[in-house]
């Protein structure tokens, strides 16, 4: 299998799965043959075929998306085979709640500086 | 295949792959028979066989996590095929943006109430 492109290099995917085929290959445009480690990551954690079905209830235009982020995703369960990106996800929750305790705090704070005699009849 | 437990039920999994399985099955313990649903989406995005070579790689305490955590990334996937589980970080990364920028806002604000001379002199 040959990329779609110009090149005649075999994609990271056709050297992974079919080093001998000869067939287009869906993921030519996708998994260049330079970065092995991409498609090899992606195959893992989800699988060529599951890939390749997600691809065909794509359009063309939006798969080039789609293989950021399963790359991305498929990377971060590798590191982290437990909680992959709900882990990030559960940590960014906690620094929303931080960020907005933090300006509660100090609004609360500026609000007894402007008139501590109205915050505090307030209370 | 049966379920683990003292249950005669085939696990969503069995249902799913090998209905007339006899062996003991790998996912039996985090698929109940009553949630075929869960199974079929873990299924699709990742692919059974991925997810028993991530089982092998964690002990038996850290799976129900790891079903846990694979079937929200299945189901978010599944509901935007492009971004998944990326599309949520980017939004919360904003939001993290967007409230740090309002808590500065009010800061300032509140500075300026505090001490209008002392602010000005400085800006």
């Amino acid at each position: 299998m040959k990329m779609s492109s110009s090149s005649n290099s075999t994609c990271a995917a056709c050297k992974f799965l079919h080093p001998k085929g000869t067939q287009e290959c869906v993921f030519a445009s996708y998994f260049p043959p330079d970065q092995p480690a991409k498609f090899a990551s992606v195959h893992k954690v989800f699988g060529a075929s599951n890939v390749a079905k997600i691809f065909n209830e794509l359009s063309t235009s939006r798969r080039e998306d789609t293989v950021h982020t399963l790359a991305y995703e498929a990377d971060v369960r590798l590191g982290d085979l437990v909680y992959g990106c709900v882990g990030i996800i559960s940590s960014l929750l906690q620094e929303i709640e931080l960020a907005q305790t933090k300006a509660e705090i100090a609004l609360l704070g500026a609000a007894q500086l402007v008139d501590p005699f109205i915050y505090n009849e307030q209370k």
